[in-house]
């Protein structure tokens, strides 16, 4: 038995009494301190560096750890064990994704197409109002000659008064009844959702001098990060945006590691656990607190994942989606109690999932198509959303087709030596001199370089090629003689972008090789399954009048790069949209347009999904768009002189 | 602070610290030691007696302790309070309606008539069946072409093969689909809920070799006693039954004390904690444990209780039902499941309460209504309960008619000075001998008296009104010298049933003038009830065809000597049925029934209930009625002569 204590720079340490030879990742995780590990635990990622600063455990040697770094007691803690007490310096870095949330409107793009969209709802016929109601009451009190029961009296008054077939209430209103009526002697406020004929009460007090603002909240659940938005109900409008990293990271960056730690004992109730207390609810505790409100005053959450997610987030095993025939508990998941969930809000507030497709097309995915509106345009129209998995969805109102490939968290940063979220820091945005190769970039924030993000990723990549840094393989060209150019132990060539000994900088930013076999592996993956999906229809994609591009890959992609890596179709660049996150402004309009709901479950019935690992074609086609642009230029057209 | 001890005799003690000058009373029900308190500690019904064994405690005076036993240390514990270390002894008796359950079959009458109503229901074109229902299905394993979700392949199996439009499941259940799938190759056992078109889902469990046996439970809760048939929903077969006291009798004897209770602190959740796990889980464990079966495989309750029980039970404030104008939060309250409710049976089955009609017209009475079957009949018919309260309903298949009035607990017993509920030991048949009016009776059980019962009671006062002993207004005969009969030191006249002196008895058995009274102004309550309830409708009590008798009172009630005693109408016997309890019968025909439950509702729905307290004569009907057998002959002419 050792003792360990972790300290998170500059924030907290945390004590714990460990088992002899502990791992030194499982510890932190028991002890609910946050170690980045996207790779759960295989050092092969090269995230979970600590430093020990007192005593000393045993560890490996791994290629991620420099001898430099290995004499300032830097270890990869998946691969350490625990032999004596220790103290454990973990970085701010590791932990910033969740402990520093980010507070931003949407973005220009994303409420532009929200009230796009939203007009056009209305004018197809859609309620322009939320199913979530408030009245102020005034009932008549009873006497020896309307001895009406308490309930009766409120129904009696929803019919008459409101229109309504019936009402229905829980238990624990029920309860709040007799006391709340004669407060203030019969003047009641009535919260409730309009379903179809019945009301559905879910709050009774005493009528006040003012209403209660109803809030409602619209959440997006991505494997990376978790978003939420809070809604005035009354006038729609958002009155706050926040979101932080899925807590959940600590367990495995995708979804697959994340399934596999479910299996682990107490693995599922860790995960959920994770999302629910650590991410959802501290989300909302920030964000109430911010306003100065109460988790009471919110009623109803509209949310979206993708299927693991929605798995995790409601403790259902998982485990089936990853193996074949890859079966979902659950799509359509049925509307429940937020505390059902254990999501802190009202507690007789509710939670719609928007539902899935299959184990790889999840609600995010119905949400978004909800949101951009493919299901609603005449004119051919894909969405793709670039997450940690690419989903695919092509239609237009008659029809819509569906897939889904891994892209691995390349996109969002992960598993690339540098990779970072779109966090202050991040390259979001790069150029390369041509002649003496040295890099331009603008970081998240203005300040001094952590990492690159997505869309640095795609243009550093974009650059090298250009540049002549890489060829179309990806791989460096080894007779430039450059400082910015070098090859490790192994001889794989990286390329600093910042450089603690060119730049004096405080660390180095590069992209190695590995990371963009990586990289080319992804965007592939991506190409091919679009090109799969639109050939299996016997279609070109020339038909393409609109195609969106969705996810958390920022809102600095450059279309043009995306191309020029052959990782989107070679169209005309106007007809590419990028609306950041869809499947959230799906949820924002299904909140706000009382049909909303219904329509993403119409939508989801209405997709078809294609299984691309058992297509004949898909690998062949995968092997060819691994290269940068692609092996068969014809595709490419624009690129070609 | 005192040490206080409770030997409850041969059974266990019981130790706390109470604090100085503690009420004796409130602290056995803080040590969770029962004491029988009908007037809930008013000092008025002499029923908590104790005996003090080691240490004295301070009391007053009190009509109810004799000298003899003030000597003997036994003292009333409501009117004592703790002023040092004390052992006190709790009699046996006051614990045994409680801790000696009485397991019997349903009675020969009860059984003939659910058997004759069930059949004429069936006729009318009910479904022979009840809404449980189980399935063993294989369904088909999924493969890549075939990768429905598990919960989709479930709903198909149900919509094609099954013919239902759709299902639905909690998330508990959603849980356990994709292991309880894969455990048996899909072959799977299925237990839901016939909704009309809808089925919903209450267990699925990986298929074995035997079908499950599914229980469901009818459950009547009683002001004093609560009563649970176990069914074998498979076969409509009762396999036990089983009642108990109701364990709330400690903190009042009627509603009225309860609901005075309820408004202490603590006081609500004490009431419904101790009918819900001291009793009816009580009850259930006792069965289950009985049968080797397990509270889970229990899928359904249909209870009824009157409107304060249904309150008291699902942790409502009863207290508006006491205060004009006598408002129940609820009438109709929606089923749900157990586990809300804290009853221990499957986590998903659920409880159907049979609906109240007013304040004082709950649940028992229109479960005893369709029970009946008043609502079926061509014929008038009355149905009378005779509990604490005495309820009336009269109509037929085109009207039906209801009004309450307070009896008080005279009919099972209560304040009755030697009164008992028919436990083993309560004479519950007395015939008096004209020439020395010496008494002969049967106790229940054969074996020395305890005390008397309801239907003793009626028998002990119509004989001693035969022999002279009373006169009409109840008054003794004081020229009667016999050693049967005493005047105590304040004049009030006794009869003795049993007695130590000349019986050479173990305890007292008598009546007084003052329970006399009681039990005329009961019986004067009851009558005049039914006499109103008929006039306001301008007829006669001769239109009756049918009277059913139902309600505590017990099988021996002997009709010519309720009539003879101005209780019930002087119609001719044989249009009298004792019934028993009706409340019961209605919830197992509920329960195996499948469209039970809403002709319950629609029952309650089209009862028209008379609040009898305004009513312009009521107060005179009343009056003219506290006499035996009436102050008008004219309405009881079989009795002129």
């Amino acid at each position: 038995m050792q003792k360990v204590r972790f300290k998170v720079k500059g924030k907290r340490s945390v004590e714990l009494i460990a088992s002899d030879n502990e791992n030194l990742l499982e510890a932190a995780r028991r002890a609910g301190v946050m170690i980045d590990s996207p790779c759960s635990g295989n050092a092969t990622c090269g995230k979970c560096k600590v430093k020990i600063v007192a005593g000393k455990v045993k560890t490996t040697k791994s290629r991620h750890i420099s001898d430099e770094e290995a004499a300032a007691g830097i270890v990869l803690s998946c691969n350490s064990t625990i032999i004596e007490d220790i103290e454990v310096e973990v970085p701010d870095l590791a932990s910033s994704f969740v402990n520093e949330m980010q507070i931003t409107d949407l973005s220009k793009n994303e409420n532009k197409n929200i009230s796009y969209v939203r007009k056009k709802m209305i004018k197809r016929g859609m309620t322009n109002a939320s199913r979530l109601r408030s009245e102020v009451i005034q009932l008549p009190e009873p006497n020896i000659e309307d001895s009406l029961a308490d309930e009766d009296r409120l129904k009696l008054y929803f019919r008459h008064e409101l229109g309504y077939q019936d009402i229905s209430m829980s238990l624990n209103l029920i309860r709040k009844l007799p006391d709340a009526f004669r407060f203030n002697n019969f003047k009641i406020e009535v919260v409730y959702l309009k379903r179809r004929e019945v009301a559905e009460i879910l709050d009774v007090k005493p009528a006040n001098a003012e209403k209660t603002v109803l809030y409602g909240m619209a959440l997006d659940i991505g494997t990376t990060s978790v978003s939420a938005c809070l809604v005035d109900m009354n006038t729609n409008e958002i009155v706050t945006k926040i979101s932080m990293g899925n807590a959940q990271v600590k367990y495995g960056a995708d979804v697959i590691n994340r399934m596999v730690y479910s299996e682990k004992p107490g693995g599922l109730e860790n995960l959920r656990h994770a999302i629910v207390d650590e991410t959802i609810n501290n989300l909302i505790e920030k964000m109430v607190s911010a306003l100065g409100i109460f988790p009471e005053d919110i009623y109803e959450v509209c949310a979206a994942g993708n299927t693991t997610m929605n798995h995790l987030l409601l403790g259902i095993n998982p485990n089936y989606l990853r193996r074949e025939p890859f079966i979902p508990a659950i799509n359509d998941i049925p509307e429940m109690k937020c505390s059902e969930v254990g999501i802190k809000i009202n507690p007789e507030g509710k939670i719609y999932l928007a539902p899935s497709v299959a184990s790889y097309v999840g609600g995010d995915i119905t949400a978004g198509v909800f949101a951009v509106p493919v299901w609603m345009r005449e004119e051919f129209t894909m969405l793709v959303d670039l997450g940690t998995n690419g989903e695919i969805v092509f239609g237009n109102k008659d029809f819509l087709m569906t897939c889904a490939c891994s892209a691995g968290p390349a996109f969002e940063g992960g598993e690339i030596s540098c990779g970072t979220r779109a966090v202050p820091g991040a390259i979001e945005a790069v150029i390369i001199n041509e002649g003496d190769l040295r890099p331009f970039y603008n970081t998240i924030g203005c300040v001094s370089p952590i990492g690159i993000c997505g869309s640095g990723i795609i243009d550093l990549i974009c650059e090298m090629k250009r540049t002549g840094i890489i060829n179309g393989k990806g791989r460096m060209d080894r007779d430039l003689n450059n400082p910015r150019i070098r090859f490790d132990e192994y001889g794989i060539g990286q390329y600093f972008l910042y450089c603690k000994e060119l730049d004096n900088g405080s660390r180095d930013v590069y992209i190695t090789e590995i990371d963009i076999d990586s990289f080319i592996k992804a965007k592939g993956a991506v190409f091919s399954a679009i090109y799969t999906l639109m050939e299996s229809l016997d279609m070109s994609i020339d038909v393409l009048e609109n195609v969106y591009v969705a996810g958390g890959i920022g809102t600095n992609l450059v279309i043009e790069n995306a191309i020029a890596l052959g990782m989107l179709p070679d169209i005309p660049v106007e007809k590419y949209y990028y609306i950041g996150n869809s499947s959230m402004q799906g949820c924002y309009l299904a909140l706000t347009l009382t049909e909303g709901k219904d329509q993403i479950r119409e939508i989801s019935k209405n997709m078809t999904y294609m299984e691309l690992s058992i297509h004949p074609t898909y690998m062949d086609e995968f092997i060819a768009a691994c290269f940068i642009p692609h092996t068969n230029m014809d595709l490419f057209p624009s690129l070609k002189n």
